[in-house]
């Protein structure tokens, strides 16, 4: 797996960086699995610079968007689902270091592993040759995805999406009460229901959180309104 | 409370930045409650501008210190208090601009508000100047709670103080379970026990919230350990 001019040569030819130091990329890409020098400290550096490249690049293509759809859009970008998408796209799992329990269990294709060396690499890169370097490779990486992310109203969550609704009708905001709570401490589902007093309207939820009930009776009663009513929400 | 140079002079004053584009600085001294142009959209960027100086920073500063090490170091650097102090010591809620309604309730006295400005302030400066522009501002604004950082291990949370002690020990992982629930949903207290097999030890503790009741009765055990035994945890 890992070539002759590992790590510089990979990172040349994936990420058109050229890299100095072989050592600070050898650490980028070898997981704490391995005794010794690894991406730890790296990744926590690595995730400061995305975060900032990823909120600059937002900031400046969504001109009109809020904070909380910034907040959303970027969400979406640096989850590390999307990071462990992006990882796995350039064949990273292939020249990752792991110590061999990790090997054995395949983590190299353990999607946090690759995230997290996603990240080490950003940090490097912007050790080695600063914000700049960090943020050509970042924009190359990312671009695709930033150019298909969807409106940032259609990231909303169901409760916002209501108030926000009811708040432009000038309605009174929308109430949730805890009906009850069933089974033992810590797997317990709550049913909520949420009304909507100025339009004689309630919804129930339920989950095993109460915030996930909370979303899921907003979720209905936006369904309800949506279909209802014809009112666009 | 606004000088005729505001917000130019302000900035040059306190964080000995020059300011090109006072539009730009308007808005950053402007809270959301004021109509129009305000420092919603620059908090988010400022936020991340931050988050990496202070990580870059920490980085540099404790080598050896793991990932969670850091990201506790950061935590405290970055928390709504201490963004707040910050903001306060430079008298940044007597610049501020704010919508009626926050002015008669105090707003600038809000810490929130104070935390959420400064952040801003830093976006405007990394947007304007760039990163190195911020960085001289942020080092100057952060260096003296830096180098007051206490040891990065006396920040760890009683459960992870406990963990790494019986690992050290060779000890069985201490185990927590919930004993019971009291009150009503949304007002219960958790009462959970936490066990030392290895040593035959346990404590109890309680609280809001199941974690905070198994970290009280980690602290619990560790202070028992630390006073019976005479050993250093």
């Amino acid at each position: 797996m890992r070539a002759a001019d590992w790590p510089s040569g990979w990172v040349l030819e994936k990420l058109a960086y050229a890299v100095r130091d072989a050592a600070l990329f050898s650490s980028a890409l070898t997981h704490r699995s391995v005794s010794g020098s690894n991406n730890e400290r790296l990744e926590f550096l690595g995730d400061a610079v995305l975060n900032l490249l990823i909120a600059e690049q937002l900031y400046r293509d969504f001109p009109g968007a809020s904070e909380g759809d910034l907040s959303r859009l970027r969400s979406r970008l640096v989850s590390g689902e999307s990071l462990a998408q992006v990882a796995a796209a350039l064949g990273l799992g292939e020249v990752l270091q792991l110590g061999s329990g990790e090997l054995k269990t395949g983590g190299f294709r353990r999607k946090s592993i690759l995230a997290d060396a996603l990240e080490a690499l950003c940090g490097a890169i912007y050790l080695e040759g600063g914000l700049e370097a960090a943020r050509g490779v970042v924009s190359a990486l990312f671009s695709a995805r930033i150019a298909a992310l969807p409106a940032p109203e259609s990231l909303k969550d169901a409760k916002t999406r209501l108030q926000e609704y009811v708040q432009a009708q000038g309605l009174a905001l929308p109430t949730y009460a805890v009906e009850r709570v069933e089974g033992a401490p810590h797997e317990h589902t709550f049913w909520v229901r949420c009304e909507l007093g100025g339009l004689g309207r309630a919804a129930q939820g339920s989950g095993s959180t109460r915030r996930g009930a909370e979303q899921q009776a907003a979720a209905r009663l936006l369904e309800e309104l949506a279909t209802s009513a014809a009112v666009k929400v």
